[in-house]
């Protein structure tokens, strides 16, 4: 395929995106079929001879739709958002055709430093501390991951070393790996898996925080000071805790303005997770939920879930580089340039797990100037009050409960009664496949969660879906044995 | 911005994206500006109001395009490749419209299965041992990671949790810290820099395997086996090798061979990094650089260098799926769904660092089947014989020296002479702005790499770059001190 072709067939492909993307909802959301379905509708192996682009487009509809779980439906209330906006969109076929790899500042300058100025923008969106902002002389600032579990292991690593760093400049003799086995980390028992997968990849002891439906899932201050003063008593050594704002579960938000001091008094890298929620701190009304951020040594949130940028965009801040930096620094000859010790460049490289790494700040350009941080705002603001107008719903229902406090956009509930028919009404909900949700268990309790997730969620899928849970409650109900 | 404007942008962006590509050569390869030079091109912070998509499309070429380096020119001649094509970014466009997260099978099984498959494909192309072939029935199979970096530290994770397994099972009563303490990995010294940081994020002691000029630079097996019995005598558990077809610096090949059966006699986990040169191994003439396959555990390289398929799409294969499965599983209720435990379905989370993933088989599908397989070989084979064109110049030339075979699109030369001499003339190279290359050091000699990179270069790029090269080389030497 030549540029020519690529003039017409990528117009083409623009208009199949927009049809899809208009037509969405008449799909069902969620795919009927079976694990192994796609296998027998392609061959065994690729072509020897090319085929042709209609060959290719035409099974887009026959062979890849019917097994999509359609994200972007405006009946899809399961996990979190995933961003999808057309400027985005836009910005990625740019990044595609500049196709540079941006590892380091010489590699694509511009990459790089649309990142750094990007990061800043988001920054004083949310109203970070200075510290966080990079600016021309600052010694924090941010990097796009391409998850929160990236960023989670990255801040782990920083902190590890840190902590390694630390202990060898007060007791220079003592042997690595001594202390390696001795390092605690701490994290919410609602955190994401994640959290508890980045201890195993680092290698060091994770440590998982009670926490009660009294206190709202949340981390309360005397639980982390007296596990930490066990820990060291029983001669470890605590170094990293991870707060969620916004968890998985419930969209639970740890204290953080109680947390922070106590992490900053014992010397333990406070990594603040918000993947979900962090998007809406660009509102004044909800910023207050970041209150405590001044505590923390690294935040993370993802504009790929909540703030019309599409994946993968997650978004991390550091207080000081040089910690982040510290914990990966490899300079083959092959990676140098005349540039890289003048302290004004930024080689992304040090910053993450993988070396290479495409132009992703585009997107968040792009994003952040055509909608503005007025139409980003309205954009939360609409699905929070969705999630509430769905929250009334249920309240007004009084075979339902609410089960945990509906902050943002998700709404965790459930039929009063047993977990068996809470799992029946979920599995028939699925089943149906005109609206898609997933279960998460609180305190013993299976529950449901409703994400308001699509940008073109309004209302009336709000109320039609709650008529088809409702509708189907009933249902189950009725089949219960007396 | 609605569907009707998207239709509309998104054709102009099309149209831009082509004329990007259709004149790229115009363009100064490597861009002339001073760090912190975009900054000062755009405001301190995001608009608060929206602004018209004729704001943010102006400012491409004034704010990024003075920044980029050109990678897809064809004076692009540093690192190595990296993919771009038509079909490539057509498919992304789908993908980003589609817009799912693949984590689990349910999360959107045609994400998963088309994956699964297009693995099969590219083993198949590769002659892969069938081993490594998920199929219906098999325990091994493939899985898409971001980058090679990423695909070497799955790897060690997975084989350093193999290794912990198997030293429990014989002595249930050993403290795992011990364990991991005394594991010790290898890598060639010409291995990449990624290998090395694999081994720092892992927590595992990782030694480099010297390597000499006189062998082409590859791990010879008496060198391995004499460090791992020296290892063993120290009390160490060696556990995971990791060899390289085509070095990043010179290409060079390690003899998996003789190095495989070592290695599984050891009981150590053989992980095969081909980043580049994977690509070629769908050449018949050039697969037996990858003969020694069938004693590896993993295999990996980079469609999104060589093979069209634009970044990121870092392919890896493994024998026992089982292995890498194990290293990461977490299942919280919010991921679970109906099929996971039919032993069909693949859950992709469990074989990567992140949690998210895009919809990259889609890219891989449509590249493979509108080149065909003959059309991907026919790319390599020109690349190659583009490589032996420079390399026969260079022969040509009693001033210059080839530093390393020339077996794919890779030649390392150098001035004879100096070192200071050579960077001197590769900083006038690049300071010209018409091509660009980067160096390496091969046994303490300053070597310049000239990588045949964009899918555009013709025989008259190369041509044309030789003369800039030896015009550059004589106005050097003219200057040196007689």
């Amino acid at each position: 395929m030549d540029a020519t072709e690529f003039r017409r067939r990528g117009k083409e492909m623009v208009d199949l995106i927009a049809d899809y993307l208009e037509n969405i909802e008449q799909r069902p959301v969620y795919p009927d079929v079976e694990p192994g379905y796609l296998r027998s509708l392609i061959p065994e192996e690729a072509p020897e001879e090319s085929e042709t682009y209609e060959d290719v487009v035409k099974d887009i509809e026959r062979v890849i739709m019917p097994g999509v779980t359609h994200w972007h439906s405006p009946y899809f209330y399961a996990y979190f958002p995933t961003a999808n906006s057309f400027p985005a969109m836009l910005a990625d076929m740019l990044s595609g055709a500049i196709g540079c790899i941006g590892f380091s500042w010489a590699a694509s300058p511009a990459c790089t430093e649309l990142e750094t100025v990007m990061m800043d923008w988001l920054g004083k969106m949310l109203k970070l501390p200075e510290d966080f902002i990079a600016g021309t002389h600052g010694q924090g600032g941010g990097v796009i991951q391409g998850t929160a579990s990236e960023a989670t292991l990255v801040a782990l690593l920083a902190a590890r070393s840190r902590a390694v760093r630390m202990i060898l400049a007060s007791d220079p003799q003592r042997p690595e790996t001594g202390i390696t086995s001795k390092l605690v980390a701490y994290s919410s028992d609602q955190a994401h898996c994640s959290v508890e997968r980045a201890g195993m990849i680092a290698g060091v002891r994770m440590k998982k925080i009670p926490t009660e439906q009294s206190d709202k899932y949340a981390v309360q201050g005397e639980t982390l000071r007296r596990m930490i003063q066990e820990d060291k008593a029983a001669g470890l050594i605590p170094f990293y805790f991870c707060a969620t704002l916004g968890t998985t579960p419930s969209c639970a938000f740890d204290h953080i303005t109680e947390l922070g001091p106590i992490c900053n008094a014992e010397k333990i890298w406070m990594h603040i997770d918000a993947a979900y929620a962090g998007s809406s701190f660009i509102c004044p009304e909800f910023r207050p939920l970041l209150n405590g951020i001044e505590f923390a040594d690294s935040f993370n949130f993802n504009p790929h879930k909540w703030l019309l940028v599409n994946f993968d965009c997650s978004t991390m801040w550091v207080r000081k580089r040089s910690d982040l930096i510290g914990a990966f620094k490899m300079d083959p000859l092959y990676l140098k340039h005349d540039h890289q010790e003048s302290g004004l460049v930024t080689d992304y490289r040090h910053w993450q797990i993988p070396l290479g790494r495409r132009f992703r700040s585009l997107k968040m350009w792009f994003v952040f100037r055509m909608y503005g941080l007025k139409g980003l705002q309205d954009y939360i603001r609409k699905h929070v009050e969705l999630a509430k107008e769905f929250e009334s719903l249920v309240r007004a229902d009084q075979r339902f409960e609410i089960s945990a406090d509906v902050v943002l956009g998700l709404v965790c509930f459930r039929l009063k009664g047993s977990n068996e028919v809470n799992e029946t009404l979920l599995k028939r909900i699925n089943n149906g496949r005109k609206i898609h949700l997933v279960p998460c268990q609180l305190s013993g309790q299976f529950v449901l969660r409703f994400a308001v997730c699509a940008r073109t969620t309004e209302s009336r899928h709000i109320r039609e879906a709650w008529r088809l849970i409702t509708q189907l409650a009933e249902e189950v109900m009725q089949e219960l044995p007396h």
